[in-house]
Order: structure tokens, then sequence, then C-alpha cells
């Protein structure tokens, strides 16, 4: 039962969805873990991870035009402006969304729904490499 | 110090807020643990977890008032309209609130404060059978 | 492989940030864990704990600014208005930002990014006594 960390990237290109739920689940399953728990924490207060419907590509389509209307980039309405005008909206997404995800371990697998897919959720415009700490522990099967 | 997994179901008739605090405290008295660490993750993309006040039951029915007036339910907003004008409205909720709560066990009993109750916050419409996957581990008393 | 619990206390006064990560880090490193998992859990529904940018405090200000415009002071939009003028608007804030963060421990140190603080962010106006709940697992070194 030892506590097993991983770092990953994930390059990302503009915001939007960047899906890397087939890196988190091939890591864990090299564990040999039956029962457990994952934690995935990203290193950035400009990103965030989002678990949302992997079916209809429409549906992240929909959220990011959402958080861009939820936090404009309109420099008159920030103080915080050095770092150009889509970083202080980008506080402003990753504050209301996830730092961290842990995920349960049933039986060697991830307990994901059916149409739930993991995804880092960049805020900045530019090209960034988004850094990922997991964490898992469980019962070896 | 196994870990536990468990599935429990929690059944909505329309968007809002359903306490299930005493299905969830009650699985965890059973483990006999005394220093632990609870996880909840909900297995769907269009209702969340949340932590809120259970003593004034207006905080609750004044929250959905509020997620309902923030992700409007307004077609012209969206592209993903194919299931229902309440869909894309819920995944944003679901985006902002959380599908994943994790509580820490001490000598026994969830470190819940005094007004806190755990909710499965719905919302879709119609009603659904939501999931919910526990995993709980820790030191035996 | 013992699972630690300990409950600190943050005093607040007034909407706003609240750096407490040099307590948290101080509690892990007592512990000798090489790596593990750190659970932070606030035991309030009016108040949130946030990773966010500690470099820039205009960082901070530009979110306390945002959430003050996001969830107004406006008796009309609410029922529950017997707490006060500050309160509904605070449950709001606490319902789209964390109650709890998990943050890995890689070889004895929080695996937090370069900038990244732990605040206690507060949502009421009058000084409150905001207790947090501490939970750490992990492999001895």
């Amino acid at each position: 039962m030892a506590h097993h960390t991983h770092r990953l990237s994930v390059q990302t290109s503009g915001k939007g969805f960047y899906d890397f739920t087939t890196q988190v689940s091939s890591w864990v399953r090299g564990l040999g873990i039956g029962n457990g728990l994952l934690t995935l924490f990203i290193q950035h207060t400009s990103a965030s991870l989002l678990i949302q419907e992997n079916a209809d590509p429409d549906v992240v389509y929909d959220l990011e035009r959402f958080f861009s209307r939820f936090a404009p980039e309109d420099s008159r309405l920030y103080k915080h402006t050095t770092e150009g005008p889509d970083d202080m909206p980008a506080h402003i997404r990753a504050a209301v969304t996830p730092v961290q995800l842990s995920i349960p371990i049933v039986e060697g697998r991830l307990a994901l729904g059916t149409w739930q897919g993991i995804y880092v959720f960049e805020h900045r415009t530019h090209p960034h490499r988004r850094h990922v700490v997991m964490h898992a522990t469980g019962d070896l099967v």
C-alpha cells in the first residue's frame, strides 16, 4: 500500500479543453491497484482541471464561450493588467474551476461515469506546458 | 487500513438540492475507521456534489434561483441544444460546482461543521437516478 | 502509514484572502512523510479555501472585486436575508469555490507550483474565526 506520485505535462495551444484521460488511466493501470484513490493536482493558477462530457464536442466549445463572457478581457475591470489582458480573467476562471480532482479506483479502474473525460482547462491565449502532479494509493490486487 | 469503496444512488425530481448526509455518514460509521478520509465522486456531468447550509431551507432555494440566472435556458447562447434547453446550462452549472468532495474522518466521525449538509445538486429538469461512488480509508479504531 | 488529522484556525477581518500556506506546510513537514496526500477541509458554508497566485497582491484584490459583483448584496434577489445582506452572497460565493483541497506530498514537500499560495477566502463582512481540518497520510521517509 505504498503512495505513488508522478508528474505529467500537457501542452496547450490557447484557451479551451485538452483531454488527457488516457494518460491518467494508463498510469493508474500500471500501479496494480485494486481499490484506492487517485488525486490530480495542477500546479498553476491560470489553468484548471475539469471533468466534463466527452461525447459531443459542442459541450466544451459552449463552455469555453461561456467562460469568456463570464470573465471578459476588459482591462477597465482589473488592476492586475501587467501580464496581459487574458491573465486576470484566467485567475478568475481558475478560481471557480478545480485545481484538484480525486477519483476513486474500483477494481483496478477509475470510477468515471460513461461520458466523463478528464481535461486540462486552459485559460491563457498563448501556448503553455501545464504540469499535473498525480498521487495514487490503494490495496494491491 | 484497507481501501473501501461503495456506490450509492440518489433519486432526483428536478433542479435543486437533495440532502444525503445520513446515507454517507451511516456508511462511514459502519467501516470502523478512527482517523481517515472519505471521498465522494459523482459519475455525471449534469449534476454536482455540494456542501451547503442545512439550517434555513431558503439558502438552497436562493442558490437554485441564482444558478438559473447564472446559466440561463436560452438556446441562442449555445450550440449544444440537442439534449434539451436545460442540458447545456446543466454542464455549465456542473463546471463551477464540485464533481468530488473529500472530508476528513476524525475519531470515527465526518469532520463536518455544525451547519454543513452534503447534497446532490441536480441541474436537469427531469427526474434522474444519480450515482455517487464513495471511497474511504483510515486507521481502524 | 498512520492517518494524521489536525484542526487549525484562521482569524479573518472582512471579505478577502488570508494566506496560511506556512501553517499548513509546517504541519506537514513535522509528520515526516515522504510521499503522500494532504487534504484541507473548511468547516463553514460562508468561507472557502482557494489556491491562487501569491506574487502580485492585485490578483486577490481583483478576485475579491469580481466576486462582489458576481454575488451582489441586493436583498431583492434573495429570500434568505435574516442573517444580514452579506450572508446569502457568501453562500453563493462558497458554492462556486472549494470547501476542500487535496495536495500531493512529494519527497516531503507539498507539490505546490511556484506561484501557488493557500488561502482562506472569507465571504463575510465581520471578523470570523475559521476552522480548517487537515488530514495527511503517506509513506514515512
